[in-house]
């Protein structure tokens, strides 16, 4: 195991002239939000040594240039709306928080980017693309206080992803600060490139263990001129499951197709205090499509009805996309609210997969006497399932967690599915990734990290463990 | 640099036991084919000491271990259609020919994805998947001839990248030869994926230096129902290249808008002996557009021919797409025909800055006199320059293109602008990657291949130098 160096008196000073004395925190009752992400389990806190809040790459390189000199980790940090633990400081050292560089840099309309400074908020990011005619078509449910370089860190996924791509098909270069502290532009503004190994899509979704992104080149695409949501409610799983994998079969390309189970409806009902349609016995789809041409985006929500009323829809709902999107993007903070400490796993299994790897998740929910609630992404085989504490023992717990994971990710495996569509692997799940990861495949991924961070001083401890 | 073994007969017997004497080429007739690609210069031609033809991943794996016990350069190897030198053995050793391992394995229509051997074409994957009602998005100009496998090695681009992006962006998963000669899969079927470093979008365009592609899986996406091409001629230049991004601030996407100088017309006119439309003067800007509904392609049809036609086009014909997609495609032949040695360029820019780069292009040419033909992919920046030696002398043409290349290159990353747009660096253009590439950039592509390839014997040559 690598072993890190404290940080002292004299380094602090030193870190103090590099960004403002104003900008290095060590009151613990500052460092406590930096001690944590929305995991809410205590065993995923960890207080900083200190927090820089850095204003410029150039700041962050030379902070990097003397951690490697003095062997003291560096963790960057988003927002902390993680939801892996990815950006706590487990083996001490520095957190840099990018929460200062917050600028939407440019918006380019003639080629279609846009460049951002980490620290904007997903919403801050989408808002300034709106106001162009464009969309960044990243979208993940916590982006009204994400950062976009959280979401570029985890290759954040979200609604839109099943005719967008995750957060990875938007970034097409990224300025990195790397992990020796040098400051080098990767990828641009060309729309092909076939120059080199592409080391933006290896940045994309690395956590922060290669470096840290100070801007962010995104996709904007033509704002559509139309949207319409629709929330389909079925009697059960399998009937509300099977209709996607139909809708996909017709050629609809819908922007989003989001589930929640009953348990997560009722959930999210109780946390919200308002009436969720059906809430009894429903389980829902909520499907989201656009177009340019409204004959034709009526055309489709006709079929779209159609067909979920044939599959057995109790109600087809033109919803109030306000109304039923937060539901749905509540989901994770009610159940925080039934069970402070629960465990929200992020699996995603190819499409086809999802009616049985639901119903094969519910019935481990049985087995171990634990609450399941699923919700997620439908259509891109994301299943957020929450596992809930409540009224267990901590012991209980510690013991029924593991051997229910050991058993849901042997199945989303034997699938053909992974341990996280987009949540990314952080501290949380480091040990299965290694249990389930192909051999060969972690060798590669610890040579890599091992050649562009010879120190591994960039946040240690998350995805895989490495020497 | 580093040095590596002669194949000696006592290493051809093992080979020959581990891929059956077969297919174990070693007469010079029959390793001619493997010693050039489609560069026609000869000082680009190197003859393999060996050429493999392995039927599958576990023959390969074999193969790479014992060129690693013994110290023998791997030169993988698709169609040979390549343009940049990437598959010729300059450092000696074995070519891997992939030709025998062709076959489309599987058509996952649920899922929406194909998986397929490195050997198949490119046309014949195209026609798998539209035979199960889908499109295969990635649509290089060699797609008759080039293999999927090459493709993958180069991030080809092609004539739909503009819509549907490059092949990078169907490749979704693949099954990998290490370096080491280790199998592994990378990627699959999951739509989204956060699990670990993203080692698929790494390989891709790495131009075989990284390790041996045996399978790849490829997205699909529903056929599209029907395609308008157009052709639209226009007196100039700037007329001609000017309509592109008015066509995008319309919001039209259309799946290509392929561009062709009056040069490259007249030559291709020659070429094919065949009267194309206004070859005297025109300047060609082909659009295609896609849809499901006949009446908006038919309304976007006529919007595109308002636009063009109010931007001083001669004539917009609803082209003969065979017709005109033949004189796009045989653009390099043509221009072969006239000279056999000729330098294919591939530069690419942000969009907005084609119609200056045309511009200095057609200057420089001017400047050194050297006749240019330029056709190429007008929506997404990339640039076929053809540089035609004709009858200069070698001495002449040796000390004219690298000085043009020189200013050429200068200009384009001042643009923002890269190498390479789709064919790859190869060996062909190894010297001025490392010149214009960020010399950060550089380290950390050398320090992946080393971490990756031990014994540098992967493609030895090629992209970058390496010790």
């Amino acid at each position: 195991m690598a072993k890190y160096n404290p940080v002292t008196d004299a380094i602090i000073k030193e870190l103090q002239t590099i960004i403002g004395e104003k900008y290095v925190l060590t009151d613990a009752d500052k460092m406590e939000k930096y001690s944590h992400d929305e995991v809410t389990d205590p065993k995923y806190v960890k207080m900083p040594e200190v927090v820089l809040l850095p204003s410029s790459a150039q700041e962050i390189a030379q902070v990097i240039k003397l951690a490697n000199r003095e062997h003291i980790p560096i963790v960057p940090r988003g927002a902390g709306t993680g939801l892996a633990s990815g950006a706590v400081p487990f083996k001490g050292g520095i957190v840099l928080s990018l929460e200062r560089m917050d600028k939407i840099l440019e918006i380019d309309t003639e080629n279609m980017f846009m460049t951002v400074e980490p620290g904007a908020t997903t919403e801050n990011v989408q808002q300034a693309a709106r106001e162009k005619g464009f969309l960044y078509a990243g979208d993940p449910c916590s982006g009204d206080s994400s950062f976009i370089g959280g979401n570029v860190a985890t290759n954040a996924g979200g609604n839109k992803a099943i005719k967008y791509g995750t957060t990875r098909q938007q970034v097409n270069g990224v300025e990195l600060v790397t992990a020796e502290g040098d400051i080098v532009e990767l990828g641009g503004k060309t729309k092909k490139d076939a120059s080199g190994y592409n080391l933006t899509q290896l940045v994309v979704g690395s956590e922060g263990t290669l470096g840290v992104v100070t801007k962010a080149i995104l996709k904007l695409v033509p704002l559509p001129k139309g949207v319409i949501d629709l929330l389909a409610i079925f009697p059960d799983l399998p009937s509300a499951i099977g209709i996607v994998s139909k809708l996909m079969a017709a050629g609809i390309t819908p922007t989003s197709v989001e589930f929640m189970d009953n348990a997560a409806i009722k959930s999210c009902e109780k946390f919200l205090n308002e009436k969720l349609p059906h809430s009894d016995n429903g389980f829902y789809i909520i499907i989201q499509v656009e177009g340019d041409n409204e004959d034709l985006l009526d055309d489709q929500a006709v079929i779209i009805d159609e067909m979920c009323t044939e599959n057995g829809a109790l109600s087809v709902l033109v919803a109030d996309p306000a109304k039923i999107w937060k539901a749905r993007k509540v989901f994770a903070e009610a159940d925080r609210a039934l069970s402070l400490i629960f465990s929200m796993e992020d699996l995603v299994v190819p499409m086809d997969k999802i009616p049985s790897a639901i119903e094969r998740i519910n019935a481990l929910g049985q087995k171990y006497g634990v609450a399941i609630h699923c919700a997620g992404h439908a259509a891109d085989g994301n299943i957020h399932a929450n596992l809930l504490k409540e009224q267990l023992s901590d012991e209980k717990w510690n013991e029924l967690l593991p051997a229910l994971q050991q058993e849901l990710y042997t199945m989303v495996y034997e699938m053909g599915g992974k341990l996280s569509g987009e949540h990314g692997i952080g501290y949380k799940r480091v040990n299965l990734l290694e249990q389930f990861s192909s051999p060969i495949e972690l060798k590669m991924m610890r040579a890599i990290k091992k050649a562009l961070d010879p120190n591994l001083i960039m946040n240690p401890g998350k995805v895989f463990n490495v020497e």
